[in-house]
């Protein structure tokens, strides 16, 4: 597991570089409590990640680390970087003005009624003909997606003949849409990238970011598998 | 000191709602490790002020804490929030869509030569006058805070036709700018608000941002203002 | 509510010193997503709360803080100073060797058989008579009580006798045993003082670390009695 | 580099298990900003750690991590356990009565006169003669080590003699010294273990702390040579 596309345009993606620790790792940090030490997993130990996890003793879970690269829109890593818990370094668009990309889709959902923050999570996906949407004086139907990608590549121009005319970067870039891909490092304890999963691959949480969420989750059980287990267990009770 | 703005749109402030403690309590709190408390600020106190924060004992700045309020364009909220201290609560667009507002100026700066990053921190300032810069087939020009301003425009009403065909509020506001205000409450300890301000109001770091950082050390200096000469005497050594 | 006892000794207590916030401050914080501010707590507003509290929205608890003064053993200290998310000031044993104090009792708990790490909460509490405890050659009895003050005070004994000879207050300290109160200021904000609550509030926890902890709840349900009532519907679930 | 001795008793040390990350990582995370990866390090990389370091831009050493085993008196695990950037697991005093173990040490530092909380660091080290420092009714004289031992095996016989009578572990531990050796494991990233060291290894720091500290400090200059010669460029000046 090297590195995946999260969505349908060959953009965003998600990938591991580096990790410290296993599911034996954890079970030895928990041991020290009883002062012991096992070099290789028992069933009991299985057991024991399990009670740890469902008993909230998370500080064994904190001595294994991942490190993520992620590319994904600006909308989603405001989400993802609300996490205060995490280590991020990111593309700085007051450094660079190279790569920009953006995201784009034909498939949009509804919005929900009963949540106000929520989309409907069905299969109801529209690309809906819009009028008049970009421009002044214009008056022509185009879907969605066209639009939006038309409205991209008019605020990259806007973006791009504002440095041309000499302003700087850093002031520039306000006029670049939040469908702009970020690039960056991501990296946290297994005790704290499962309680990341656990708060954004749920119901409500929006469908862009539980993709990366649910990435997160397949590395977690390909690298731990027992602690994946544990969670699941716990957060499907 | 109630509320200000911070840049010359009338949009953008940062506002006090609370806080908790004065240079008295973080010389009590301090004071503990001598198992002491004293009524009121002695000279003595505050020459312990002044050795606490030279000395990096910060502990007892953190019993002290300010909560903010502010609405500054989402490429300076981004700045704000990549401090992991403090607690942030923030207007959601996949709540509401109502008070869209948007950062809009007339002074430009030039890219800085030297450092990739920054731009030229003096008088010159400039508006510079753009050539095809929004629509498809257009050839006109425009002075850049007004080409921004038709920008952001259109990206309302790109945001609202999709909002009006159906299109979630979740997805709908990628087409939104970073110009975009974001308005949020923002608390954190004393001694985080003066790390704070050192990293964000110093050469390198955008106007825009170093604004929000000022006011934050006038709040300071008017609520706590030992600690904040404490702060200027360390901080300009 | 000042200060209480939380012990039978007249030594270990806990008091408020100091707060910010209150239940409608936190469905102000709250509302931000909403972009709405009420000037006092409607039906709805405490409902709010309970959905929040349920939901795990912790972030609008986070801008309330409450500052406490604690003098508790060491070893409810440690317990205490664990959780990484509290600020904390402590009188230094390498400052001064003023107002030693230790914890003592006549209410001893036997140990729990099913699990090795608790004891058994119930009205059986023994002060049981021992043998040649303390010193070399000495051969008597006395209650676990007494054995343990005359234990106390030789501790300090030899602590003075150090500190007589010139021995530095940071190295003689190493002989003084963990009954040994410990005086400090704890801050944190509501979001971690209710889960620090939950934790340290529940069967398996040691009993003089959970009158700690039962005490904040009380200051807790005072200053923010909603909050509090969410707080108990949700952990009795 | 596996494990080494901090003291003279071959009791306390501390040992790295585990880490992730190298000079070249941080490189790499920090290029993130630029949007470019290196595979071996280059002169100008060197070059950005030390950069970086001097000017506070720490993210980058964020995304590396060391995981330590340590052994070392409750007074110096205290200090260490204050620091919250770190995950720890301890042997629990309320699991086990096991390998029960205390620091002994023949060389007693004078007080400091000037800093009431510092000892004398230079050679002048004292192992003083006490009179009646241990019992009630006895009169003898012993030196400073010996009456420390003495009263160490004091208490063990009491603790002892409690749970013997059926008393909890977690109530009887209150009578050991705070020269008993806490085992735990201990992971941060590397900014803040340099962090650590930087308050920990210093003038003014207890020498049993300094020792822990200095340790972690060669583990760091093996691991990460290049960010090792940066932090001590920019902390000696």
């Amino acid at each position: 597991m090297d590195k995946v596309f999260l969505y349908n345009d060959n953009i965003g993606f998600c990938g591991i570089l580096d990790h410290m620790g296993d599911d034996l790792a954890i079970v030895n940090s928990a041991r020290v409590s009883f002062n012991t030490t096992h070099e290789a997993l028992t069933d009991r130990d299985i057991k024991l990640i399990k009670y740890l996890y469902a008993n909230k003793h998370t500080s064994p879970f904190e001595h294994c680390t991942i490190k993520f690269e992620c590319n994904v829109p600006l909308f989603v890593a405001r989400q993802h970087m609300r996490h205060r818990t995490w280590s991020y370094n990111e593309v700085s668009r007051r450094y660079t003005e190279v790569d920009l990309e953006f995201y784009t889709t034909k498939e949009f959902r509804p919005q929900a009624k009963s949540n106000r923050q929520a989309s409907v999570h069905d299969d109801i996906l529209i690309n809906p003909v819009l009028t008049t949407v970009v421009g002044d004086t214009q008056d022509w139907t185009t879907r969605a997606d066209e639009a939006i990608l038309l409205h991209t590549q008019n605020s990259v121009k806007l973006y791009e003949s504002l440095l041309d005319k000499g302003v700087c970067r850093e002031q520039a870039r306000m006029v670049l849409p939040q469908n702009m891909y970020c690039r960056y490092i991501a990296t946290a304890n297994l005790h704290n990238i499962l309680k990341f999963i656990s708060l954004r691959d749920k119901p409500g949480a929006q469908w862009e970011m539980r993709k990366l969420a649910q990435y997160m989750g397949e590395v977690v059980s390909e690298l731990f598998p027992h602690t994946w287990e544990a969670y699941t267990l716990t957060t499907t009770i």
